[in-house]
């Protein structure tokens, strides 16, 4: 747990493990570092170094002074991984992670291992600009009780409403406190850096092994846009998980690092193989 | 064009033609009787007097003196049919409409002809509660603009999306001033009257001949709650749109109009077949 | 009832009605007229003149003296349309008769109204093609019950197979006399004349309003393939029947008619309309 | 490689490895230990024993000397396990080996890890049945070509067939002298071995810790079939694998191993953090 001044702004992050393949995670667009605590236990004992980091305007991570699009991230996450000394990293970015995952695997080749894409887009289409409006109209109320209320049948699936119906009431009432004025103003400012982007003619480009993994009822990215992904990017493989929502790692945390593991596992065989 | 009072509450409701099978046409829960102007055309010139009706609390009717739940309706649509001397009628319901059919078909079995409900449900979800909940929470800020901006996603398909964005966003803009302070505090009630819904056990029982349609991307009343409205009536047709969300009778017009008259007319000729 | 010397084949068909608009209806490779005696019961009521035509090589025509491709079937069927003083056609073909409803609705594109395609493809993929061979296959055995028990998965769905099994079964044994050697000697011809068809390319130019019909369970012209011909057909309509498979007018004859007689309907009152 | 007499036949058999968590894979119907010699390779690096193993009937093992249901093959594979000393086996099933998989895994609950059920179905559906007929027709023409003809398109997608065609005709052809008028003799017995088999009703007694794959375009064991597996196992995770048919580990292997090997790994953590 350490920050580190990158461009201007604190950079929050959280490092494990002290050798071993790096695996970088980057948040969805509500999430933090501390979001993955308990996912990335099973990364941890299967031997891999994580790297969390929180964007700037997120987390732990102090707020920019300036506006930005979404690709500043990928210049932050760049100077990280060089003061590290990280010269290669796995990447694991779920919906606007994985936007910023796929901007840095196109721009940066030679630092990426290998990419895993969970429920996120290649473009803000039209659809997705008009859920950015909804969420945004719905930050302005400064209500993270209300913000929850209105931007949760958008992320959890119809069948996680059914089983798990206590415990999202319970999380409604807990943003209450937790999303202060300052969330707000920061989601703000993060939800706009993504409103012109548009990569799907670039994706041809990515070269590092990929896995793409879609969710049926994920209906801020729809398993369509995922299934392009996977169709563009030329070594991709492709999976779904059923009777899942956006939020794939919170909804499906065991059937979602099967296919983490089960990928970066795979894939480093494959690699030995051929070495 | 004309009202009548009906248990202390003045209803709107819309009468055309002069003779023919009766069509009743339910509206969704944001909807009013001028939401089928255009649609209800084809199936007057098919022949059918068409009749449409604003619930209490909805469009032109009056508001509600008392609290009430959904049942309330089907009670209210009963007095007009009788003072209208309308014995039988088909009757199309779409979402909030489809579960007021349903309940007047279980209730008033001999006054019903053919029954089509669309994008409905036959009870209340867990899902369908917190987009109950998100909406009410939008209503609550009594701006038409922000209401539609937040209520929209959910209703419109991310195809539609992207073939009627101006369209959507001119939309948005214009319920600026329709929606006024007594809309809202209308649709809250009407709201609330669904709350204990469930009809689900109940569903056998019904005996019209029922056409269900359901729509792929429908994310407020999901393709499987259509589907399962489908397997419980006995005798029941089921038929899907694709590339549609929850407001079929706006996204797709004309396949919406060929199942509604479609199936009207099949199973006319059916029944005039055994006759 | 009646044949027609055309390009050296006696071609049968069937006229019913005196009068109103003319649907052609074109039937798949195993089809014949006869198979429609129940289903256009319905459109003949609903006041159009169905005309059923038997290909060459098919039911009750003559066989083929030369080997022909499948566009041969739209010459021989514009013959009969000019020899039957008919102007102009609506056409509903499925499968084999949905290509070469295509094909016609390309050529002659001022004798057809509307077209209903159902279960059909606009190109032999590779796929079709390995269905092809298995079913030439089975056809050169020469025994219709056994002919049947090899197809028959392939034609019918999962879900018909559970509530239709017996009738299934009564259907195979019933093949073994039905169909002789001759019918499968002109079967395989049949089968032979669509190797090389694809219109993929040029279905763009189909004018005519059209309807679609898929089936979610097709596992010979999947319902991508059905969804593609809709998306490049300019005026199309599309709709999709659940719980269903390759012979869709079998499977659901209501849900089918549904379809067929709301589509005409509706495009009817649309053209009047703009009169 | 080796052969062990069990219940009066010699059943053939590799181990590989000397230590680790035993794995022992299932064949489908038409399948052998050979299947598996690419596929198991990532399992054996990966740390696992690997246990293949052909059925009475099938492969390098000798032909039953009598009739049997399915069950038979749980019995063998129990005195086998026994001999060699593994008291606890992961077994990995596919499609007729998932079956014999859920058999084994309710008989000898002590002896079994993990359980990963790949294309399986917990009944013979009549669909089902009418595949086996079909296939049964096929064989009984004791000609491997033409059987691999008839039987092909069931068993690998739409997909498959677009981009594999010409390997599939090479292994059509190649089927030509593989498959004996033995094989098909002993083939035909294993497929009347699960003309019963129905343990729908008992499943909900498995007690391993299970994966259930489903792959969208399976027609054999349609992805529905999987699902009710996965609903009715207590401890199941669900995955789907997209654009792939029946033969998963053939058409999808290196999704199929990301599940297998992403499974065994997860629940071995999730054991090791309990423990």
């Amino acid at each position: 747990m350490a920050t580190m001044l990158i461009n201007d702004v604190e950079i929050y992050y959280e490092l494990t493990g002290e050798s071993g393949e790096v695996l970088t995670i980057l948040n969805g667009i509500m999430m933090s570092s501390g979001s993955w605590t308990e996912i990335k236990k099973d990364y941890i004992k299967s031997g891999y170094r994580i790297l969390t980091v929180d964007f700037r305007d997120q987390g732990k991570s102090g707020s920019s002074p300036v506006d930005y699009e979404i690709e500043q991230h990928a210049e932050d996450l760049k100077v990280l991984l060089d003061q590290l000394a990280i010269k290669k990293t796995h990447i694991l970015g779920i919906s606007y992670g994985g936007q910023v995952g796929m901007i840095f695997a196109l721009k940066y080749k030679k630092c990426i291992g290998r990419l895993i894409l969970a429920n996120t887009s290649s473009r803000l289409s039209n659809f997705l600009k008009g859920i950015g409006d909804a969420w945004d109209e719905a930050a302005k109320l400064y209500d993270g009780e209300r913000f929850f209320r209105i931007a949760m049948p958008l992320i959890y699936s119809d069948v996680f409403y059914e089983t798990h119906y206590d415990w999202l009431k319970e999380r409604e009432k807990s943003f209450k406190d937790v999303l202060t004025k300052n969330w707000f103003t920061r989601y703000l400012r993060l939800s706009s850096s993504h409103g012109k982007y548009n990569i799907e003619a670039e994706i041809y480009n990515i070269e590092a092994p990929t896995l793409v993994i879609g969710a049926d009822r994920d209906i801020v990215t729809p398993y369509e846009e995922t299934y392009k992904i996977y169709k563009k990017i030329t070594n991709a493989s492709f999976v779904m998980i059923p009777e899942c929502g956006h939020a794939s790692c919170y909804e499906k945390p065991q059937e979602f690092n099967i296919q983490v593991l089960g990928f970066l596992g795979i894939r480093r065989l494959e690699e030995e193989g051929r070495a």
